[in-house]
């Protein structure tokens, strides 16, 4: 079996809103738009917006009470494409949720609410290498 | 600015029965590991699973009262490859929120929660293929 995610799903509610976000504020092109979903293709996986009430519906989730937390990252090549990233994103729908600061563990990073409140940390972290595919690596 | 998701990151609450779902569910092995976090290298990207208190501290989200929808889809290589993985994801603490069966656009798949009640497909879907890296492509 590959260790491998092949699909994040994100529930959007208000469909030309979220876009504007990841279209004009993270500038991605979609590979494939409808009115309910859009599909964007990433560094080795799908990224999908869909219509919140269709994807409860697939999934078979009613209601989501307490679906847990969880947090999607966008690492940049520079500390210094951190602050103005975030600041596109703000500019495009996006909710400041944290400053960019320095985590312990070095680099940079913020976090910025998308407009389906989904949580995004902008980040520079030399640790981890950004191949030209766009391919993150773990290093410790 | 490459289009690319450097980072998933699940909150968990209970890190040993979160280690079983996805280091004996899925059969994924990590390449760090801490009491509070575990890393897994995926296809072209970093899985993290972390303690939902650290996450929330860290992305400044202090309540999750509505954090959204949202999925995670691992497809497999085969039909007949998708309830067997359901069914060893439940014995390793996923709950079944929707059996197997056909989409619209053809293919196979099921939702299984994890531990953390994260949703996840469990999709055959041979219309996307998946390389040798495990790296997923859109197809329409």
């Amino acid at each position: 079996m590959h260790q491998q995610i092949s699909v994040i799903t994100l529930g959007v509610r208000d469909m030309p809103r979220s876009r504007r976000f990841y279209q004009d504020g993270f500038g991605w092109r979609p590979v494939f738009e409808q009115d309910d979903i859009v599909f964007y293709q990433m560094n080795g996986f799908v990224f999908g917006t869909w219509l919140e009430s269709a994807l409860r519906e697939d999934a078979r989730r009613p209601s989501h009470s307490r679906p847990g937390a969880f947090a999607l990252a966008h690492n940049v090549a520079a500390r210094d494409e951190v602050s103005p990233l975030m600041d596109r994103l703000i500019a495009h729908g996006g909710t400041l949720l944290r400053p960019a600061d320095e985590p312990p563990y070095g680099g940079l990073r913020g976090y910025v609410a998308d407009p389906d409140d989904h949580t995004w940390e902008i980040a520079w972290n030399p640790a981890w290498p950004i191949d030209e595919q766009g391919h993150v690596s773990f290093r410790s």
